[in-house]
Order: C-alpha cells, then sequence, then structure tokens
C-alpha cells in the first residue's frame, strides 16, 4: 500500500469515528443497553471504507479540496445502515455468526431482542442524521432519495438498477444451498454490497455538487464539467458507475480473501460461504479468474473518473488498494 | 360510533390501502418472499388510525377542505414504519407472539429471518416513500426528520419530549418483570406508542403547511393563526400537543382493552400484558382511573385544537373515538 493511501484511510477513519462518536449516543444515555449495543458494533473496528469512499467523492466533486462540511457526517450515516446490516445479518435466524471483527456479535454481547432492536435503531439513525445535513433541503432530498433505494428490496428501482442492500441478502438466504449461477452470483453482489458502496459515492457527489454550486470561482473540471443543472446528471452518472465497479470488486475480493485467509487473519470466520455453499465469485469462476475480474472492473471504474482529471487520483488509488488488500 | 365518524374511518381506511397497494412491491416482484411477507403484515386488517389522523391534520391545516396531495403516501410511510414495528415486536426473541389481527404473525408465515428482512425493508421503504413525497425539499426535510425522530430511540430529541419508538421498546424489555412505577409506564407509553401517533399528526402539519402557503386565498384560522413564517411554529406546537395526548389515550385505552377483551374480540392474544407483568396503565391506576386518565387527556387534546375553529372537528371526533373504541 503506497503512503497517499495510507494517509487517506488512515485520516478517514479518524474523522469518520469522530463523526460517529458525536452522533451516537452515549453509552449513559438512556435506555443504556440498546446504546452500547450501538456503540458495540459500531466502533467494532470497521476498516470505514464506505464513509471514506464518501468524503473522498465529496472532496473531489467539490473542487475546493477539503472535504466538504456535513461529507464526515453523510459517511458516519452510511457506516451506521452498514453496521445495522451486519448486526441482522449475523443473528441466529441468518448466518448465525458469532464473531465479528475479532469481536463478539452483538447478539451474542447484547442478547437477541437487543441486537434487533440496536439494528432498527442504527438504520433509522442515518436517516436522522441525513435530515440533518449541513445542504440545501434539494440536495438532503437527492441524498434520502438515493440511500433508500440502496438500502432496500429493488422497489422503485430503474430497471436496469440491481436491488438494493435487503433485497441481496434475500437472494443471498434464498439461494443458500443451491449451486450458484454466474447471473444470480453478480446479481446478489451487487445488490448486497454493491448498492451501499455505490450510494456512498454517489450521495458524496451529491454533497459535492452543492458546496461546488456555492464557489463560482472553481473552474470546471478537465472536459467543461461543471455544477451546473445541465451537466451535474453527468457527474453523478459517472460517480455511480465507478461506485458499481468498484462495489462489485471489493465483493469479489472479499469472496477470494474468504476461501484463502484464515479466521484470524479476517477477524471473522473464514471459509463460512464455502461451507454453507453460499453464491460466491471463487465458486463459479475459480480464484484466478475472479482476481482478473476484479482487476478488469477496477480498470472500468477508472475510465469512469477520466473525466475528472487529476482531481481523481485519491478515489483511484482507493479502488486499488480495495483490490490489493490482503483482509 | 357517529356516522361522520364512521365514514372518516372508512374513506381513510380505502385511501390508505389504495396508497400501500400502490407502493409497497408487488408479490410477484423479485425477490419473492420478502415482498410477500410484506404485504402480509401491512394487509392483514390494521385500522390505519395513523394514516388518518395524518390525512385529517393535513386537511385541517390545508384549509382547502380536502386532503393534500400526498397526504395518503405520507400516510401509508407511517404505516410501513407501524408494521415494521410490530413484525418485530412478534419476533421470538421480543414478544413471541403467534398471532396479530387473528392472522399468522410474519415470522410464523415466512420464517424468522424473513420477517427480520422484511421488518427492515418496510422502515427503510417509508423512508424512500417520503423522500417521493409531492412536497418542496424543505418541507420533506421537516417530516423527515420529525419522523426519524419519533421512530428513534431519543437521540437528538429535545430532553422535553420522550424516546421515540425504539427507545420504547427497549425500555418495555427492560421493564418486564419489575413492578412498573407511574412514571416509567407514562415514558414507555409516549415513547413506544405516542411518539409515532404524533409524528403521524405533525407531519400530516407540515404536508398541510405547504398546501396552504401555495394558495393565498384561504383565510386564517378563527384565531389569527396561518401559514406564514412567524405563526406557523405555533400550529406544529398544537398539533404536537393534540398529538401527545390523543397518542396516550390511545395506548391506555390499548391496555384497558387488553384486560378486560377476549384474543376474539382483539384479534391477537388478550391477557399478555398481565401473565408477563408489563408496564400498563390499569396495572398502576387500576381499570376506572385509566378511563378517567383517557377521557381527561382527550380533553386535553381539543383544547390544543381550539385555535384551529370548527376545521378542527374531524380529529376532534376521531380522538373522542379512540377513546371510545371497544377493539
Amino acid at each position: 500500500m503506497n503512503s497517499e493511501v495510507q494517509a487517506l484511510l488512515s485520516s478517514g477513519v479518524t474523522l469518520t469515528d469522530a463523526a460517529l462518536e458525536r452522533l451516537l449516543p452515549s453509552a449513559t444515555t438512556e435506555p443504556h443497553s440498546i446504546h452500547r449495543a450501538m456503540r458495540h458494533s459500531t466502533f467494532a473496528g470497521g476498516k470505514r471504507l464506505r464513509p471514506i469512499l464518501c468524503m473522498e467523492a465529496a472532496r473531489m466533486v467539490a473542487g475546493t479540496g477539503q472535504i466538504p462540511e456535513g461529507a464526515a457526517d453523510l459517511g458516519a450515516a452510511i457506516e451506521m445502515a452498514h453496521t445495522y446490516s451486519l448486526i441482522h445479518d449475523d443473528l441466529p435466524a441468518l448466518d448465525n455468526d458469532d464473531l465479528r471483527r475479532g469481536q463478539p456479535t452483538c447478539h451474542v454481547a447484547f442478547g437477541e431482542a437487543i441486537a434487533i432492536l440496536a439494528g432498527d435503531a442504527l438504520q433509522n439513525l442515518a436517516f436522522q442524521v441525513i435530515s440533518n445535513l449541513p445542504a440545501p433541503p434539494a440536495t438532503i432530498v437527492a441524498i434520502l432519495h438515493d440511500f433508500a433505494l440502496a438500502i432496500g428490496t429493488g422497489v422503485g428501482t430503474p430497471s436496469a438498477l440491481p436491488p438494493g442492500m435487503i433485497g441481496g441478502q434475500v437472494m443471498d438466504i434464498e439461494g443458500e444451498g443451491h449451486k450458484p449461477t454466474p447471473e444470480l452470483v453478480e446479481r446478489i453482489h451487487r445488490a448486497k454490497t454493491g448498492a451501499l458502496i455505490t450510494t456512498s459515492i454517489v450521495c458524496g457527489g451529491f454533497l459535492g455538487l452543492a458546496t461546488r454550486m456555492g464557489v463560482p470561482s472553481i473552474p470546471p473540471f478537465a472536459d467543461g464539467w461543471d455544477a451546473d443543472s445541465s451537466r451535474s446528471p453527468d457527474i453523478i452518472a459517472a460517480l455511480r458507475t465507478f461506485g458499481e465497479s468498484a462495489g462489485l470488486a471489493f465483493q469479489i475480493v472479499d469472496d477470494i480473501l474468504d476461501m484463502t485467509q484464515t479466521s484470524a487473519e479476517l477477524g471473522k470466520t473464514a471459509g463460512k460461504d464455502t461451507a454453507s455453499d453460499k453464491a460466491t465469485w471463487p465458486a463459479v469462476y475459480g480464484i484466478e479468474q475472479s482476481k482478473k475480474d476484479a482487476a478488469d472492473l477496477i480498470a472500468d471504474g477508472f475510465a469512469a473518473l477520466e473525466p475528472f482529471g487529476p482531481a481523481a487520483t485519491p478515489l483511484k488509488s482507493l479502488a486499488q488498494y480495495l483490490v490489493d488488500r490482503t483482509h
């Protein structure tokens, strides 16, 4: 990992954790048990990749060189949604996992009832944080809309897009025990993992556009793209293409790591996907083809970012890290 | 029940069900199982009280005599949130109920995993519907903010207000097996039931204000209140007071009915509150005092609506029905 990416990740974790610390209820706020449970799972050592992608997309689009106001809060909201999905995924009725990021899962530490409600509360708090973003109301509504679609089951999603995260969770459950087809694996990955990663980048872009429009002196990107109304849809579309490619690549690499790493290296139970006959990319294509597919997807993502010129370098470095990582 | 209330309830159910039918994914949309589960619990014969209160609050504030555009969708979103909370409340790890509104509960019909995810998806879809409301972005953001606070655990809630619905669920669980105190019962009821009923009325008011501001020819309410910026907070505050009183009265009556009705009359397991030593109003105050408290609360609610003049008659009739009902 080069030092530029290391610095991005390190400062991104710091910013995200500070926002989460500020936005989550303290462990001494009544009712205690759920707030302790929400903190337990949120501060269990996540890599904060989604918030970091969100903040860097916002910075790139804003054009000020700075991470725009509110982007850390938006990233924290997305991390809350990610954490809620992990808490519910780990429940006995779903994946029945006792260990996550090297820690006892939420229901192991706090019981099933509180774990279910802590997941519910994190989902809800994510939306509450979005309602408070320091951004124009139209920007908040655009973020709300894209974020809700990304979490959902595909209702109201344009047919070209995969269902959202919950839709992916359901397809994953329904697919267990069947031989996975290439089409189904791709659909599940794009929904269960890809949709939330994509919305992290797209919503960061919405926030960046709002900042950019407030600073008329910022020159357009290399090819003339700017935040005026006629070109901003192109900017969002490019971010979406990048996010979809990076999100799928990320999950393919996750599948590879699950097959090739130990539980200690992963901080969660390794080999579970294979044991439960889960739909994974290597199960369909083998390890070598999977590595090639991940690399090709990252190249597609890079191409989508070309119009942003040199401002896209940090996002590209992060995407490269997603496929090069070893845990 | 007088014929005016009967007509309000009947047309309100029709409008709500039509909106839910349109907004929920069809049972044949992939992935099928979760969409069938979402519909199973949403269309299990609910009284639609929250959507009806929402639509009538919107109508009263709008001043056009009509239910404003979007109010049925907003009501449907609130009903989705209510349904999600019931699905999760009924789970084995929480109340472990097999029967709800005379039907098998979601996890009995579809399994625990799908029930958990169906609840998650209904919560999310409620927010997605709010993002699509035909209202100015600032109105959508105001609705989003109040609605999210009402569902949550009290984070960001002004200290004068009770925590939201999930906070109430947690306090309810934590309180089981202990002798309930009057203060705790009131806090749980205001959070678990009152907050969602209150936001139904308040958010209806936000939508009504947006409509009213678009029609300058509408005369002010009897006492001069209008939708201009200086008086609209008074309008929302009055709706909140009404909602808090009506919501608490509603739950007190629910507690009384749980003790005095059979399961067949209620369409759910009667006497469960007493059996599990749940915090209820009659357990603290007895049946007769509980009836008096509910009536007093409704009188407080009526007083809060006085400034709206005759336009408040439908909301008052609905509140009266909430305490007079027998199931």
